[in-house]
């Protein structure tokens, strides 16, 4: 199944030939890989999905984890996922050698997270909140408590979450209410989280979770929150495991992504839930968030995957059904003469161009992030390291929100192209669109993401964030100057343009102090600044073809010229959103800062 | 349930003041109705929906019809519903007085419709295809047939449907390959039907199908279709009933929609189907999509009136919800204060406007689509008659098609509007977004919506029905000029330029003989069209809002003042859409014309 889900011809070109891998694998932090073992660890994680995932992506969906007895049943292929991804070191991969990991670039993370992403998406989220939670406490945790819970984490043994979110509190930190009150060298904790991914399930042993709650007496809002690490059991000296207090009190039933659970958790209803603090008392969210980076390229991925899966699933259905026919000279149709394939179709083609464009640039666009991180942290220069650093924060964003936003769309057209079979049960394509739906609301919602990319990101340090960038696009925009693309090179520079006076002519209100009327169309911008990086990215992809049809093709012709047929796409049908939402950018009218009762009487 | 879901003061100021029911009801045909019988009838069928549709609306989807010993289970409410349908005139509302119906105007047969489709999507299907099926028999079966099954179906004791599509032949109608063998005076069917809403159920004394078929021997294509009537089982003279050899041999599954049964049909398994010709042979295409008009604007009805139901479920939510805290003058957010509700959000408001504008510019579409019905059949001038046709004409693939396709993005928003809980089985906003997604498929795909806009009717009758169609939006462009509303009265003349434009450029295309080339972007035109027509819709609705709020206001009037917001809130953020496309429209590269085999090697 992943053979069929998977397009492995465009995911080693935008790795090796886009995004450069090599480049990557020559820098010292990871000596010890190169484009062969890089191709090892691929493949094998491409035969370990069509083996372990694959097979349970529909099971999962149809026969969903459920809350009962106290704890959740899941697939019973869930525990032996976690370990087997142990035993490849795929829990290990994004760890450096002192902690006991793989030391693997992230961009290759990043590709094996991916493709067991395309076979099956609800179950590689129990493996990426593990190693995400390990690779926290390895940071932040102190010695002690890393050797306690890391070790088995790596191996799969024991699961780790991250716990947020409260009832009353939402997506707003500062609303945190769980507590912690200070018990010898640990605390006792009390509270309650809830969406808790992967947060309790049957056939793992323990399970750690890495809990913001506020100690008592700690100053209000963010400033006052804290990290602690919650195991649902505690080892004891003898070996066995004791019951933490740690309660599952329901689950949520979803529309989607329903084999991977989500719990209700209540800690220390019985005044005996005990935890550690992880690094310095009130600095909890800041470690988070420096997860939540991670994080966020990881909800973006998965979005991406979903998108590809779904558009190969209807790009195989219209290559096989016949219906309708194409038209004649005449304008007419021939009922004499057989049915067409629906591939035939114009609007078809269109759909399918509309998946192709949105699963392969929100790839390249994670790709490219995850270089920005390895390059971030792993480049020699420290200048570089930081100007790495900030591409990295100004696309965060930007890589969560375009695959989980434009994936909606992509994987409703691909829908459509089944026509009413596309709404049955019989085919995957709406499990895809349900599934899809999760990824804008996850690790902070399109809104959220889009005031940080316009609030903070586009801002910082006097916009430096923003002209890396530009600097970035304008390479690319150079490289096609002469050649067949120079149009794309141009309208690409128009594109960059707008997003330019788009930011400036909104920071006037935020330097008048009017913040609401700044931030209030942060979603138009962020629709606006996907589909040019997006944008980007195919130019990107295209010079990369047109160089190899003039020289080195690594692949058949039709490979690169469908790439091209894809960027010419792009840029008529997808580019023209950037000037419609400067339309509206441009002309700011306050319209929903206005008061809810005057609009919503 | 309803009173949350229906918002009746913008339904009747839809009704009366921007559609003039009353002008309707003054008519010959109508007159013994008057805006009191239509405000009895409207109550009484709040009263009914309330009672009889919303408590079902979760059940129906938690426990699916399902196809069970041969025939499908549904909610044991289905069957009752319909009697009471019928003991209540609504089965027999859309009829004239000589064929045992109630001659109301179709503008209130479509309004008492949509206010049980916001109750309960799921069940008023069952009511819209029994009537359909007994109005195309009044119109066109002989009278022993009308006598055989109208009066059943009238008082809802049978059901019925429409039975077109095959499994081999899908949307490609002239692939129909059931047959029809000549026995006396009636015939001998056999062949399949896949997706047939409303196919069999339990609790129903009885279905009548009507069939399209081929008769032995019939030319190829689309001219060889005929009608039938086939009953599930047919009445024998002592009064007792016979099965006739209609079998259920399965059911669809479905994203949702799940409470409305979709089976398949087996005509003539033992050789013993018998079916009666309605009308004449091979005209059976014809008769149908008479039909089909009205089932089109029956679509987009179920569409408006599941976005204008999550849109007063997402805006109950936001104005209940607290969470975050609005910006400080410092732009800063205060945690000492207590959290704000997220309706004083601006991105929440804007989802919410959004939705507001799509679910009630989108119903206005729909009122003005059955008002132009009735004056197309009951204007006493035949001149107006004709004309009235011709827009109802081009507006029926636009009224269709903008609510199934733009109620897409408005549920999503409102799902958005929850955040987390909104992908939680627990809210129903995740039942709305599975709900809605069958409309841009059902009666005629978006694809094929389009190609009938851009193909037919933009181009019939040397475009006239688009030139009537200008008219009409030019006398509410010259209604704006004068008053505050003269900036949007601009902005919609320079939409119905670029509209005018794009057709003109694209019919170039055609008259060179490429047929391709010129439908190839037609869902582009079609969204064009949408969003045109609908920014028209939103500047009558301003238009009336001025005049009430300078005379004479049948409602407070924070109500027209915030039609007057969702208006600003239209032309700012939704018109942009018009340019946009033209962009791609007016740069017809044929690049969906390509080969499929150079674009997706």
């Amino acid at each position: 199944m992943p053979d069929k889900f998977l397009d492995l011809a465009t995911l080693r070109f935008l790795l090796y030939d886009v995004h450069q891998l090599e480049a990557i694998l020559s820098l010292p932090d990871f000596s010890e890989y190169d484009a062969e073992s890089a191709n090892m660890i691929i493949q094998s994680v491409v035969d370990f999905s069509q083996r372990e995932l694959a097979p349970y992506y529909k099971e999962m969906d149809t026969d969903p984890a459920r809350f009962e007895n106290g704890t959740i049943r899941v697939h019973p292929a869930v525990s032996g996922y976690l370990k087997k991804c142990g035993e490849l070191g795929l829990l290990a991969g994004p760890l450096d050698h002192d902690s006991g990991g793989m030391q693997l670039p992230f961009l290759l993370v990043t590709t094996y997270m991916y493709i067991q992403e395309i076979s099956n998406n609800h179950m590689p989220g129990y493996a990426g909140l593990t190693f995400g939670a390990s690779e926290l406490l390895v940071h932040y945790a102190s010695e002690e408590i890393k050797e306690r819970f890391v070790p088995k984490m790596l191996t799969g043994e024991w699961g780790g979450t991250m716990c947020l979110t409260e009832p009353q509190a939402g997506s707003s930190l500062s609303d945190i209410l769980a507590e912690a009150k200070t018990d010898g060298d640990s605390y006792l904790l009390s509270g309650q989280k809830i969406f808790i991914s992967g947060g309790d399930y049957q056939g793992i042993e323990n399970i750690v979770h890495l809990v913001l709650a506020r100690i008592e007496g700690a100053p209000a809002g963010t400033k006052g929150i804290s990290l602690f690490v919650v195991p649902k059991f505690i080892s004891q000296p003898n070996g066995s495991l004791e019951f933490n207090d740690v309660n599952t009190i329901g689950d949520f039933q979803k529309l989607g992504q329903r084999g991977f659970c989500t719990a209700h958790l209540s800690f220390g209803d019985q005044g005996n839930c005990r935890g550690w603090l992880v690094g310095e008392p009130n600095q909890g969210l800041r470690y988070m968030f420096q997860m939540m980076n991670g994080a966020r390229i990881a909800t973006g991925r998965g979005a991406a995957a979903i998108s590809m899966a779904a558009y190969q699933a209807s790009l195989a259905y219209a290559r096989e059904r016949p219906q309708g026919r194409s038209l004649t000279e005449a304008g007419k149709k021939d009922a004499s003469k057989g049915q067409t394939l629906i591939i035939n179709h114009a609007d078809v083609k269109r759909m399918l161009l509309r998946q192709k464009v949105i699963a392969e640039g929100g790839l390249s666009l994670i790709l490219l992030s995850a270089r920005y991180h390895d390059l971030s942290r792993s480049h020699q220069d420290e200048q570089k390291r930081n100007e790495y650093g900030l591409l990295l924060d100004i696309l965060t964003p930007v890589a969560k929100t375009y695959p989980a936003e434009k994936g909606i769309d992509s994987v409703s057209a691909g829908l459509q192209v089944l026509g009413g079979y596309g709404f049955c049960e019989d085919y995957i394509l709406q499990q895809y669109y349900r599934d899809i739906r999760i990824f804008s609301i996850y690790e902070g919602t399109t809104g959220i993401q889009s005031q940080d990319l316009l609030g903070r990101k586009m801002t910082m340090e006097n916009g430096r964030a923003f002209a890396l960038l530009s600097m970035e696009i304008e390479k690319t925009i150079k490289n096609a100057e002469d050649g067949d693309l120079s149009p794309m090179g141009e309208k690409l520079a128009e594109g960059l343009a707008t997003a330019g006076k788009v930011k400036d002519y909104l920071m006037k209100f935020a330097d008048a102090g009017e913040y609401d009327r700044f931030l209030a169309d942060a979603t138009l911008v962020m629709e606006l600044m996907g589909v040019l990086v997006v944008g980007w990215q195919w130019l990107e992809m295209g010079l990369k073809s047109q160089d190899a049809l003039a020289g080195n093709q690594k692949y058949e012709e039709s490979f690169y010229r469908a790439k091209l047929h894809a960027l010419d796409y792009y840029y008529l049908y997808e580019m023209p959103a950037i000037s419609r939402h400067a339309e509206t950018l441009l002309n700011n009218e306050g319209i929903t800062t206005r008061e809810a009762n005057s609009l919503f009487p």
